[in-house]
C-alpha cells in the first residue's frame, strides 16, 4: 500500500440531543462521498460521533443514558458508513460511546476505533484521559461528566499498522497530555487521529475561553512534532445543546505545521496530502529517540501518589 | 517576596571564538544595566553565556578546549555581574561550560545556574539532553560536539525556591523533550529558564531550516502551557563563528501565550510582567496533575533500552 496519499479531518457541526442515528449517519456519509471526491484515503470523524456530547447534562435516568451507547461495532446504524467505505476503498476514525455487559454489570468507554478501506476494524482504542467530574455540579452552566459515564481505558496506547503504516489514536482530552503523544511516537506511530468536543467556555477558568482553539492546536502541533507523525485532529463544533464547541479541524505534519483547517463550524471536510515517508526526518534526527532520549533521567513520570 | 514582578531574557548576539570573558561580562553589565532601567527583578542569560558556542568546533588540543570552562562559580571574571546583581537587587540565570578536577580526571558538563538578588546561587542544573554526536565529522559545515565535550548532567531535573515562587532550569536541547518539562512541572516549577545556542542551519535535515524559530516557540509553549509555568527563554542569535544562530528569545505565559519576543538577532533585552499567581489557572484546572494524570499508563516513558 502506498504510504503517500490523502487524509482528511471530517468536522461535524452539532448533532441535537434528540437526533437519531440515521441523520447522524447520513451525515458521516455525505462526508464519505465529498471525501471520494476529493480522493481522500483516509478520513477522520470526531469524538463521540454517533451523538450529542451527552456527558453535559447530569442523566439520573439509566435507560435515558443508555441511548447514548453503542453495544455493538459495527451495528445495523453504522452499517452504511462501513459498507460506504469498503465500497470507496476509504479507512476511516470513529468515535462513539460503548457499553459492554459483563456478570458484574455494564461498562462504559469513551472509544474510537480505524477501519480500514475494506471496512474491517484494525485498532480500537478507549480513553484514558476522562476530564471533567464525577458528581452533578448544578452551579455549572453544563456538567462535564466524562468521569461519571465512563471508565478509564484498558487497552493502554495501542499502535497498529494501518494504511501502509503505524496508526495510533488519542481521543480529546488525551491529546494535551505529552505522555499519551509520546506513548504512541515511542511504538512508531505515523499518523494519530484525534477526534474531540470542546466547549468554547471553560466555566473553572473562564479567563481562558478566548484561547481554546489556540490551546487545541498548541497540543496538536507539539505532539505532531515532538513525535515525528501526522496528526488528524477533527472537532464537534459549534452550539450544539446549548454549548459552544470549538472547530479548527486540521491535518498536521510531522514538522508540527498544520497543513489544513476548518474555516466553519459546521460539517466540513478539510484534506491534506500525507506522505508518510516524511516522519523520518523527524524521527531519524532531531527526536531520534535511541540516540537522545534518557528515559532513565524520567523517573518521576511514572510514579504514583 | 513578591511573586509578581518584570523578568526578562537578555538575548545575546554573537560571542567570538577569541573574545575574552572581560569582554562578554561587559556585555553582560550592560543587559543587567538595562534590566534594571526598566524595573526587571529577574534576568536570562543564554546557554554558554560566557563563550562562544565551541561544540561547533573539533579541538584535539586539551589546553585549547579548557580555556572555554569555567573551574569556579563564581570566578573572578563574573565577579562584576553577581557584584551588579547584588547592588541591583536583580536575580539571574547564567549558563557556562562547567569543568570539575576529580581523582579519576576532567568531568565537563553543559550548567545553568540560578543567581538571587543577593548574588547567591539558588539553584544549579547540568544537562540532560546533550544533542549533537561525539566523533568529528568533517563532511558537516560545522560540528556539534556536545556528546563529546560534556557528560549527562548528574543533578536531575532540580527545581529551587526562588524569587517568592518554584524555579528550574532546562538547557538548550532539553526543551524539546516533554518529559524534561514534565519533571519540573510536577515539582511545581512557576518558572523555567531555558538558555539556548540553535542553528538556524540544520545539515541533517536542511529541508526545516526554516522553521527552526517555529519549533523553539513550539516546544516553549507547550512546556509552558502543559505545566502550567512561566518560560523565559533566551537565545544567543546572530552569525557566530561562521554560524547562524537563531534569536526569538521570549518570555511565556503559562497560557502558552508569548507575552514578549526578541525582534533583533543581538543582544536584546525583552522584558514582561510575571504574576506566579496565575500558574494556578492551569495548573488547578486543565492541568491538574492530581485529579487527571495517569501515571500508571506511561510505563512505555521510562521504559530502558
Amino acid at each position: 500500500m502506498s504510504r503517500r496519499f490523502v487524509a482528511a479531518a471530517a468536522q461535524l457541526g452539532p448533532i441535537e440531543r434528540d437526533e437519531p442515528r440515521a441523520s447522524v449517519v447520513a451525515r458521516l456519509l455525505a462526508l464519505l462521498e465529498t471525501a471520494r471526491r476529493r480522493d481522500v484515503r483516509f478520513v477522520v470523524f470526531p469524538e463521540l460521533a454517533l451523538t450529542t456530547f451527552f456527558p453535559r447534562w447530569w442523566i439520573a435516568d439509566e435507560a435515558e443514558l443508555d441511548r447514548f451507547y453503542e453495544r455493538a461495532m459495527p451495528n445495523a446504524d453504522v452499517a452504511p458508513l462501513f459498507a460506504a467505505a469498503r465500497a470507496g476503498g476509504i479507512g476511516f476514525h470513529l468515535g462513539y460511546a460503548e457499553l459492554t455487559e459483563t456478570a458484574a454489570g455494564k461498562i462504559r468507554h469513551n472509544t474510537a476505533i480505524l477501519v480500514d478501506g475494506e471496512g474491517r476494524i484494525g485498532l480500537k482504542y478507549r480513553k484514558i484521559h476522562l476530564p471533567g467530574h464525577r458528581e452533578h455540579e448544578p452551579a455549572l452552566p453544563f456538567q462535564h461528566l466524562e468521569k461519571r459515564y465512563f471508565v478509564r481505558g484498558d487497552l493502554g496506547f495501542p499502535v497498529a499498522d494501518f494504511m501502509g503504516g503505524k496508526a495510533g489514536i488519542l481521543i480529546c482530552n488525551d491529546r494535551r497530555w505529552p505522555e499519551a503523544f509520546r506513548s504512541l511516537g515511542l511504538q512508531g506511530a505515523e499518523m494519530v487521529a484525534v477526534g474531540y468536543n470542546t466547549p468554547q467556555h471553560y466555566p473553572r477558568a473562564p479567563e481562558h475561553d478566548r484561547l481554546q482553539d489556540f490551546h487545541n492546536h498548541l497540543s496538536l502541533q507539539a505532539g505532531a512534532y515532538q513525535n515525528g507523525t501526522y496528526v488528524i485532529g477533527a472537532a464537534k463544533a459549534g452550539f450544539e445543546g446549548g454549548c459552544e464547541l470549538i472547530g479548527g479541524s486540521c491535518v498536521v505534519a510531522p514538522t508540527g505545521e498544520i497543513l489544513a483547517v476548518a474555516a466553519t463550524r459546521g460539517d466540513e471536510l478539510v484534506a491534506a496530502e500525507v506522505d508518510l515517508d516524511r516522519c523520518r526526518e523527524i524521527k531519524a534526527n532531531i527526536f531520534n529517540f535511541a540516540l537522545h532520549r534518557q528515559p532513565d533521567a524520567y523517573g518521576l513520570l511514572t510514579k504514583v501518589g
